[in-house]
C-alpha cells in the first residue's frame, strides 16, 4: 500500500471511527445491558471476517458481579431493540452477556496478541448545555440519566478502528489476534468474568485502553500503573421497627448499626505495606422520624496498593459488619458488586511500545509509567491472568483535552485521540513479532 | 325540644357527620396545605352564624414548624381548588395559614369553653383492599400518597357536628365557646402556632379530643396523660466531596458526620427525673460509591416525660451536632419542624366531664385518666396556654373499634364514634357553667 | 423492768453501741476481708446465747461475687488477726466466708423475724484533717485506703445493740429471731450468696436497714423503695499488640474495642417500662503511646427500675461486648461482681413498723415510703427471697445528720441515730407476734 | 602514627568504649534527668580540650517537649550525685537542661563536620535472667524501672571515643568538629529543642547514628531514611463526675469524651501522598464504676510519611478532639510531649560516606538506605535545620547482634559495633574535607 493510499485508508477510517463513536454516545447502555452496542460491534466484526465468541462462551455467569434485576435486563433489550439493536444478535447476550470476544487466526507462527475495550455508559443525565458539542452537534444523549461520560464510546469506536486495519492489513500479520470488547467496566464489574471464562488464557502480549484520564492531549503512557486494587461491596442491615416514643427497646436498630458499622469501616488500621483506602460513600437508612428503623444501606469500597493490602481490608470489613450486626442484633448481608486488582504492567512489554510510539513520531510525549494513586480498573484481572500463564500486559492511556473530568456531566474529549490510539495501536500489534 | 325532636335532630346530625367524614376522608389534605377541608369548615361555620377568625389572624407566622416549600403549597391550592375548595375562602388561607376559629358569644356571663379538633392527614397510601370500607364504600383517598389514617376526618367532622348542635341549642348556652380547627398535627407542627397567637388566652375550660388510639368502642378517656413532651428536627450536614481513591484527605466527609452524630444521641444520658427518648429515624448521605460524601441528613427526635427533660435532650442533641460538625470539619443546621408538651389535664375538669359521662349511661366505661407513655400531641401546647393564664384543661379519647392501626393503610373506625362524641362534647359544653 | 431500769439497760447498751462503733470505724475491712469485725461479732453473739451458723454454712460459695485473690484473703486474715480478730474464730471464716447468722428460737409459737446489717467498709483513705471527729477522737481508720464511710459500722453496732437488748429482754419475745451480719454490701456483692444459702428461707417478717442516706437527724422511713436492680460487672479484652508506626495492621486494638464497647452500651435503647441506667465508670488500657493496645479493661454497671428492665440492660451489654470483640477480633470476658434487685417493700408490714414508730413518739417524722431513685442495695435478694417464700420484707432507713455524704472521706454521723434504731427495732421485733 | 600504634591507639580507645558503656548502662537516666551523664561526658570532653558549650546554651527552653514536674527534676539530680555525678558540672544542666556541645575548631579551613550521638535510656525494667550479659557482667542497671534497653549507652561511648581519637589525630584535621550530645530522645522529646537553640546552624556535614534496629552485625547504613515524622501528644477530658445511678443527666461524661475521640481519631482519612499513622495507646479514665467520670487520659500519637502529611494528621487530631469536647460539654487540653520530622539523607554526603565504608574492607555489607517504614527519630530535626542552611545530613545505621529486640528488657549488643563505628565515624569526619 501506498504513502497516500495507507493515508486515505486512515483518513476513511478515522472517520468511520468518528461516526461510531458519535452513534454510540447518543445511545448509551449501562453495565451488562449493552444490548445495542453488542449488537452492533458483533455485527461489522462478523462482516470483517473475525471468528467471534459471545455472551456466555466469553463471560462466567458465576463471577459477574453487580448484575441488575432481570426485570430491568428485559425493559433494556426491549429499549436497544427499538433503538436499532439488531435482532439477529440480541439473543446471543440475553441475560446481560454482553462480551465479544473476536479472533483472528493467522495460521502463521507468531505471538497471541490480545486488545481489550470496554462499552457501557455512566448512570449520569448529560449536560444540556448549548455549548456542550454532543448537544451542539446532535449526539448528546438519548438516554435518561445515562451517558457516555467516561469515553467508553471512544473505546469501543478504537477497537472497531483496530479491527477494520488489522483486517486490511493482515497479510502484515501472523499469530493471533484476539479483540475483547468488554461489558460493565464501571463499577468494575466485568472483567472478572471474561477473564474468569479463561478469554486471555492463550494470549502472549496484552493492551488495554483508556483515554484522557488527565494526561495532555499528543501524549501517551505507555504502562499506567497507578490502580489501586479494589472491592465494592453493598451492605444490608434488617433490623426489627418499633415506635420510638412507645417500645424503643423492641426496636433493633439499623440505623445505628449502619452508623457504627461507618465508623468502624473508617478505624481499619493502616496497613504498613502501602496504601488503602475505605469509603462509604452512601447511607440510607429508616422510614420515618419516630420510628426505630427497620432497614438501612451501605454503598462500600476499599482499596489497597496490592491485592493483599486489599484482602486485608476486606476481610477487617466483614468481620466489622459482623460485628456491628451482633452488636445490635440485627441481620446482614453484604454482596460484592465489583472488584478490579492491582496489576503491574510487564516492563519490557512496556518499552516496546514505547519504542514503537517513539518511532511514530507523532506523540509529544511518551511516558513508560505514571505516578500517583487514582481510581481503579477491571481491565487488571485480564493482565494478572496473562501474566499467570506467561505473557505480558500493560495498560495504555492516549492523552486528549477534555471539556470537563470523568463522570462529569460535561465530559467530551478531542476526537483526533481516536486516530492517534488507532495507528500506535496497530502498529505494536503488526509489529509484535519482533517482541523476543 | 321534646326528647323525639332531640332524637331526630341527633339523627340527622349524625348523618351530617357521616357524610362530611367521607368526604373529607376521600380528600384528605397534608399539613399546612388543608385548603379544601379548611374553606369547606369555614363556609358552614360561616353560614351557622360563628364569627370566623382564620389564616394569619389565629396562626403567629414565626411559629409554625415544617411548612413546605412555597412551591408545594401553590400546587396544593391549585389542587384543592380542582377538588371543590370553596374560591371564595381560599384567599383567607393563603401561604397555609389553614387554621379557623369560630366564636359564639351568647353575651350571657359563664365561662368561654374552647374545643380544638384537627383536620391534616398523612403522608400514606391508602390501601386499595376491597375488604377496606373506605374502598368498599367509595370514599377512600383520590390524592396519591395522602390518607387520613389517623382519624383527623372524623375529629373535624365532630367539630361541625357539635358547633351545629350548639348552634341549634343556642338558648341554653351562656359564656363564649370557641372551637379551633387546627392544621398540621402530624409532626405535631401546628398547635404552638395557634396557641402563640392568643387563641386560647381568654379560654377558661378547654378540650381537645381524639378517636381511637386503642380505648375499646364505648368507652372514653377524660383526661388522658400519656403524651411526651417532643422536639422533631432535621439535621443536615454539608461537607466537602472528594474521590475516595485519590484525594481522601481532601473530604469533608459528611456521612462520618451523620454516623457519629447518631450514635453520639443515641448516647445521650438517662434523666433521673423520667422517661427520655430520642430517634434518628431517617438517616440519608451521599451519591456515589466512591465519593466523601458532601451531604448526609438526618430525620430525629426526641421526647421527655416533662418539658425540662425534653428541653434537656435537645440541648445535648444539638451540642452533640454541633461538637460532631466540628470534629469532621463540616457544616451543619437543624431545623426544628414539630414540638409538643407534657400536660397534665386538670383534675377538676376532668372529674367533672366524667360526672357528665356517666350521667349519659351510654358510655360502656368512663376513665379518667389512662397509662403508659405513648405518642406526643401539639394540643398540649393549648393546654399548657389554658392553663397559664388561669383556666382548665384536658385531652379527651373516644374509644372505637379499629380496622387497623393509626397510620396504617388499612384504618378505618367504627363510625358510631362521632355520636358518642358529639353528645359527650355538646352535654359537656352546655352544663359547663355548672363547672365552679 | 422498771422504767428506770429500762433506762439505765437502754444507756449502757447506748454506750456499749458508740464503743463497738469506734472500735469497728478504726478497723475498717473491705469486703469479704471483715475478719476481724466477724469474729469479735460472731464471740459477742456466741457469749450472749445465740445458737451459730457461719461461713460456708451461711454462704453458697457459687454464688459470692466479687471475690478477691486468694492471696489478698491470706494477706488480710493476717492483718486483721495483728489488729485483734480472735483466732479461736477465725478459721471459721476462712476463704472469705464471713457472714453470720445468730438464732434465738424461743420455743414459744410466733413469727421468724429477721434483721439483717452489713458489716464491711469503703476503699477510701479516710480524711485526716484535724476537724473530722473520728481523727479528733481518736477513732480513725488505721487502714490504709480503707474507711467506713457509708455507716456499716453503725450498723453492725446496731445489730449488735439489738442482739443484747433481745437476750435481756427474751421473756418478751415468742417465735424465732434471725440476726444476719453480712459482707460484701459495697459493690453489692454479699447478699445474693447469702439468700442463696437459704438464710431467710424460714424467715416470716424482715427487716433490713441503713442509716443516713439524706434522711434528717430524728426521722425514720419505715419502707425505702428506691433502689434500682443492678448488675455490676467488670470486662477485660483481650488484643495483640503491634508496633503502631512499623505494623500498624498486625495488632488487634483493645482499647479501641474498649471506646466502641463503652459508646455501645450509652446507645442501649431506652425501656418503655421504667427507668434503666448504664455506666462505664473506669476504662484503663493500653501500656505505651507507640504500641496499639493488648489489654483494656472496663468497669460497668447497668440499672433498672425492676428487675426485667435491667435484665435487658445486662442482654443487651452482652450482645453488644460480644459484637465489638468480634469487630475487632479480641478476646474477651465478662464478670460479674455485684448484683442487687428491686424489691418493693410489703405494704402491711411497712404499715405496722410506721404505726410502732409513731407509737414511740420519739421521731420527729415517721415516713412510710420515699421516692427518687438512687443507688442499689442487695438486701433486696433476701427481701426478694423472703417475699418468694410468703413472708414480708421492708428496708428501713433511720434518718442523722452527715458530716459529709456517703463515700466521702469525711463522712461521720451523729451517733445517736444508734439508739434510735436500737429502740424501733426491738419493739417492732418483741411486739412483731401483733402482726397478723 | 604507625599501624601498630594506630592499633594500639584503637585497642585502647575501644577498651575505654567498653568500659563507659558498661558504666552508663549501670547507671541509666531518664530524658531530661541525665544529670550523671551529662556530668561525665561534659568533664571528659572538657579535659580533651574542646571548647564545650552546655545547658541553656544549647537548649531552647521553650522548644523542650516532656519535660518532667520540677519535682522529679530536683530529687534526679540527688540521685545522680549519689550515682558519682560531678558535683563540679552539675549545676551547668540544672533545671534539665542536660545537652552538650563540644566544639574542636582547628582554626585551618575546611567544613564544619557535627555528629550527634543521644544519652537517655527507657522507663523500663532490666532483665535479671543470669542468661542476660548485663546481669553476668554485673553492669545490668541499678536504677529501679530504668534501662538502656535502646542502645543510647553505646552511642554515648561512641560518641566520647571519636572525641578521644580526634583530639589524638588532631594534626589530619581542618575545620570544626561539633560533637552533640542530646538529651531525651526517647519520645522524641529532646532534639527540636537543641536545633532551636541554633547548635547545627552552622554545620556543613551532618551525621546522626544509631546502633541495632535490625541491620545484621558487621553490615552499615550510610542513609537510614526509614523514620516517619510524628507528633507524640497527651489529651486530658475534664468532664463533671455524678452519681451514675442517682443523677445520671448531671454528669458530663469524661470517658464518653474519650472513648469517642478514641474512634474519632482512628477514623481520620487516608492521605494519597502516603503513609499516615495514629494511634490511642494509652487511655485511662474514671474512678469507680458508680461514677460518671470525672477525667480520662489518653496518650496519643500520629505520624506521616512527611512532614505535611503528620501535620495534617495533628491538625485533624487536634479539631476532632475539640468537637468531641463539645459533643460531650467536657474540658480538654492538649500537650504535645514530643515531635520527630521526616528527613531525606543528603544523597551525595551518602554516597561519600559509603565510599568511605567501602574503603575500610571491614564491613561486610555497606548500603546506600534501607527500606520499610518503622519508628520516628528526633535526629531529623537536626538534618532538617542543616539541610535548611545549605548543609548536608544523615542517618546512620551500624549493625549489631541483639540479645532481643529494641525495648525489650533483655536488649543488649555485640560491643565490637563500638570498634566499627569509631573507625568509620572518625574516617570520615577527617576526610570529610575530600567531600565537595
Amino acid at each position: 500500500m501506498s504513502v497516500t493510499e495507507q493515508e486515505s485508508q486512515l483518513n476513511t477510517l478515522t472517520q468511520k471511527m468518528v461516526e461510531w463513536r458519535r452513534d454510540l454516545h447518543k445511545h448509551p447502555e449501562s453495565g451488562w445491558v449493552e444490548f445495542r452496542t453488542a449488537t452492533l460491534v458483533a455485527d461489522k466484526l462478523d462482516k470483517l471476517g473475525y471468528e467471534l465468541a459471545v455472551g456466555r462462551d466469553v463471560i462466567c455467569a458465576e463471577s459477574r458481579m453487580g448484575v441488575p434485576e432481570e426485570e430491568f435486563l428485559e425493559a433494556q433489550k426491549e429499549r436497544a431493540l427499538q433503538q436499532g439493536a439488531l435482532a439477529k444478535w440480541i439473543d446471543a447476550f440475553d441475560g446481560g452477556f454482553t462480551g465479544i470476544v473476536a479472533t483472528l487466526d493467522t495460521g502463521i507462527p507468531g505471538p497471541t496478541v490480545g486488545l481489550r475495550v470496554d462499552m457501557d455508559a455512566l448512570d449520569l443525565e448529560e449536560s444540556s448545555d448549548c455549548q456542550h458539542v454532543p448537544e451542539q452537534c446532535g449526539f448528546s444523549s438519548i438516554n435518561h440519566n445515562m451517558a457516555h461520560a467516561c469515553g467508553h464510546d471512544g473505546h469501543t469506536a478504537i477497537g472497531l478502528g483496530v479491527a477494520h486495519y488489522l483486517m486490511e492489513n493482515k497479510a502484515q500479520l501472523c499469530g493471533k489476534i484476539k479483540l475483547i470488547f468488554q461489558p460493565a467496566e464501571e463499577g468494575t464489574r466485568g472483567a472478572k468474568s471474561m477473564a474468569d471464562a479463561g478469554v486471555v488464557d492463550d494470549v502472549d502480549l496484552f493492551i488495554a485502553i483508556h483515554i484522557g484520564t488527565g494526561v495532555p492531549d499528543g501524549e501517551v503512557i505507555c504502562g499506567s500503573d497507578n490502580f489501586l486494587a479494589t472491592t465494592k461491596f453493598d451492605v444490608n442491615f434488617h433490623g426489627v421497627p418499633a415506635h420510638a416514643g412507645g417500645n424503643p427497646e423492641k426496636g433493633h436498630n439499623a440505623i445505628l448499626a449502619a452508623a457504627q458499622a461507618t465508623i468502624g469501616l473508617y478505624s481499619i488500621s493502616r496497613h504498613c505495606d502501602g496504601a488503602s483506602r475505605i469509603n462509604v460513600g452512601v447511607l440510607n437508612g429508616g422510614t420515618g422520624r419516630n420510628v426505630i428503623a427497620q432497614h438501612a444501606h451501605l454503598k462500600v469500597e476499599c482499596r489497597g496498593e496490592n491485592n493483599d493490602i486489599n484482602d486485608y481490608m476486606f476481610a477487617r470489613s466483614q468481620a466489622i459488619i459482623q460485628g456491628v450486626a451482633q452488636m445490635y442484633e440485627v441481620e446482614y448481608d453484604i454482596e460484592v458488586v465489583g472488584a478490579a486488582q492491582r496489576s503491574i504492567p510487564s516492563p519490557e512489554w512496556v518499552t516496546f511500545i514505547a519504542q514503537k510510539a517513539n518511532e511514530l513520531q507523532s506523540f509529544s510525549k511518551v511516558h513508560h509509567g505514571r505516578k500517583g494513586a487514582a481510581g481503579s480498573e477491571d481491565a487488571t484481572y485480564f493482565m494478572e491472568r496473562v501474566k499467570q500463564h506467561g505473557g505480558q500486559a500493560t495498560y495504555m492511556i492516549f492523552g486528549t483535552e477534555l471539556a470537563a473530568g470523568h463522570h462529569n456531566d460535561k465530559f467530551d474529549f478531542n476526537e483526533s485521540v481516536l486516530q492517534n490510539a488507532l495507528i500506535l495501536l496497530s502498529k505494536v500489534v503488526i509489529e509484535a513479532k519482533e517482541f523476543a
